[in-house]
């Protein structure tokens, strides 16, 4: 498959990339898909083959690979003025006028926006602004900070140590004081004859456990995806975040949504903790942010948090944190269209997000059909992301030998015939983009299923 | 001076943005200064009023604030590719050639290139890459981090321990394993009596101890600027990374050469660390490395480190790490732009470093005659980059009260007649960009001297 000649495309990028979240058995055998440009929710490589990408890239091109409008805020911002930091006392126009809009799109009445570039360095960001907080505030143990299982928020050494995620072992993190507790997914981890309600009772009993064992006082925040994305789309069980709110708030511990995947429309609320009806103190932001055309990330601070934070930086006269990009005037511009594309409409097209929440319905519908393949244990999602769990055996729940690679041979199967999904764990997920229209859908659930019935015919 | 009515644009930045690296007294007494647009090296406010930027944005925006093959590089890809990521065997056309040619213009005959979006996740993930190495080799005691007293190397929690600065503690940090040396700036660490010979071989025998005390064994790697940056613009003394070099090849400790200000030029050689003849076992990448148009950083391993971590990823398949925009499309066309204009010549025009080299006699010969001032105690700096270091005593180098706030004085001084320039700790440093022509090198002495003039007269 791969084309092994010497000035190949594979051959070049094997040569001086170091890859990163890519399974080197794969490229050994098939090489890099090197893309060229894309279709609206489609890219094509340099063979001239083209794929439907049910990732939206990363989760966050929801507004296409060539998004006219998109591409026309960031071509006229490089026109006006093509860089710049937000530091001593400088920022660009473009930045100003970003915060503003965020707070206005917010769940917060008021607050205040960091700028990063990425939702890696925000979660980062935010472990720092409470560290600081807590030494302001006469508190400096308060520096644990509690997240889930399959919980997904970054890789810098912080943030990984944030993410539930075994394979962070390589690098020997987490840090200390990073706190893991059980995935919220009820299929999975629900006990035999225990209700959903009685498993949400269960993982606020873990959660108010921890907080006595380890002392309030020693915990910043928790901090949870509204919907988990990387860990394999897991909504929370029902009441979940109720429950965590209630708990957390008992004990002053501010909740902290990483909306880095769910914010800007994924679930079809504007902000996932909307989709729960939670009102979290700070929200991590990134991804559909810029949809995908710039790298960047926010911390979005509610009142409380803003206020603390503010009066403990004045004591101080200044918060020693920052990046060369923040508030990037090109970024901020992307990221003004992004907002006015998925949630306000644009240039007489309706709101990205209006498709998103027309499309849920037959989305929803395709997973519950699929998720009676014999092999399928569970389908889950909210809005337009999805996951469909392979088992080996329905009944038990049991997984399939993992060296089968289950999930990875579907992949590339789709791969093969033209369709980019996301293998994760035994699962296999789906983000497609906000501008996918219902043939585009049809093809991908029947390119899917074509794989998945080649997959299991091979592997049972 | 700051318009306070409602809706001015100092009264919508305070209201929404939680300021990073601001000094909130300033910003209290003047407002942040909106940027609208920039011309060659200068910006342009909300109020029209204009700036000749002597901090080229942040060290990063060499090429000036409109530069047309740079901002027409940008908008070609973003008709082209708008976005994309390098994880999971795909990546861009675009971030194939970027790799090459970094190979290709760094100092190393082969290696691997991975991408982040600044120098703070590029720091954090050579960290990450060394302890994946340690404990892949058998190894896993093997991470703890040297670095310099003033050294900078970013703000997440790890790149903010590796910085050597005290105003971290405020977070708590470092983080335990971060190990400062003391900064080798013969001028202010120099004893009485020691020659610079003398200072570079103590420099070398604190290493030696220091690698002594804790076990050559428990070190993942040394890592400094070629010259510090926002440490004050400190060149190492002479000698200084021939000797450090030396003493860790001994012991087999990987020297890693963060590279964020000093790469592309800024120094006069292509690399910071030819400037000072090393050749480093990696190198940190960013700012110039996109000219500041685009957010993106690379960690550019050389050969050895390349293939230890490459079999160490073998072992495991995957390296489980990575960010969204790693790779971007538009940040590596835009980067493949800035190598051009600043290293080959673009469009025409001599190579951007070409000036840099014909530039930086005039340079020194300001900041030496500016060193003259009975209370500028060093001009320091390499190339176009420098320091002038403000003192009470300049016999006993003395520095001024801290209360007095000398240098942040002097800078706002400029910012009133039309110069930005930035200060750290008692030092104004100066960083113009690439594309600065002789008369606008002769504005910015000339309303330096004058600020200088005008605070010393008022503080003495």
């Amino acid at each position: 498959m791969r084309d092994d000649s010497p000035n190949s495309w594979e051959a070049r990028a094997d040569a001086h990339s170091f890859y990163g979240f890519t399974d080197l058995p794969s490229i050994a055998e098939r090489g890099t898909v090197v893309l060229t440009h894309g279709e609206g929710p489609y890219v094509v490589d340099v063979h001239g083959r083209k794929y439907l990408d049910s990732n939206s890239g990363l989760w966050n091109m929801v507004a296409g690979f060539d998004h006219k409008g998109m591409a026309e805020a960031a071509k006229a911002q490089y026109d006006r003025f093509p860089g710049y930091h937000s530091l001593f006392g400088r920022m660009s126009d473009q930045t100003v006028m970003l915060s503003e809009k965020l707070i206005e799109v917010s769940p917060f009445k008021r607050g205040k926006v960091f700028y990063t570039n990425s939702g890696s360095e925000a979660n980062d960001t935010m472990v720092k602004m409470l560290w600081f907080l807590g030494r302001s505030e006469g508190k400096p143990e308060r520096r644990k900070i509690l997240t889930r299982k399959n919980g997904y928020h970054g890789v810098t050494a912080v943030a990984a140590s944030m993410t539930g995620k075994p394979y962070n072992e390589v690098f020997g993190l987490p840090l200390d004081g990073f706190i893991h507790l059980t995935c919220p997914h009820y299929w999975r981890e629900g006990r035999k004859g225990e209700t959903e309600a009685e498993f949400t009772a269960r993982m606020g009993k873990e959660l108010e456990d921890v907080i006595e064992r380890e002392g309030a006082d020693t915990i910043a925040a928790f901090v949870a995806e509204p919907v988990m994305g990387a860990g394999g789309v897991i909504p929370p069980s029902e009441g979940y975040f109720k429950t965590v709110a209630l708990i957390l708030k008992k004990h002053g511990i501010p909740l902290v949504a990483d909306e880095v995947i769910t914010g800007f429309g994924r679930t079809g609320s504007d902000w996932g903790c909307q989709a729960y009806d939670f009102i979290p103190d700070a929200i991590i932001s990134s991804k559909n942010l810029t949809a995908g055309y710039f790298p960047m990330g926010a911390v979005i601070l509610g009142p409380e948090l803003a206020d603390r934070l503010q009066a403990a930086v004045e004591e101080v006269e200044e918060f020693p944190h920052g990046f060369t990009a923040s508030g990037h005037p090109v970024g901020c511009a992307v990221a003004l269209k992004a907002i006015e594309v998925i949630m306000e409409g644009s240039d007489g097209a309706a709101p990205l997000i209006d498709n998103v929440r027309a499309l849920t319905p037959k989305f929803e519908a395709e997973m519950a059909r699929l998720a009676k393949h014999p092999h399928i244990g569970e389908a889950r999602g909210k809005g337009l992301m999805g996951a469909l769990e392979a088992v080996k055996d329905k009944a038990t729940k049991t997984p399939f030998d993992g060296d089968l690679s289950v999930s990875e041979r579907i992949a590339n199967t789709c791969t093969d015939h033209g369709l980019i999904c996301r293998p994760l764990g035994q699962a296999v997920v789906l983000c497609p983009a906000f501008v996918m229209i219902e043939p585009q859908m049809d093809e991908m659930f029947q390119k899917l299923e074509a794989a998945l019935n080649k997959v299991f015919e091979e592997v049972v």
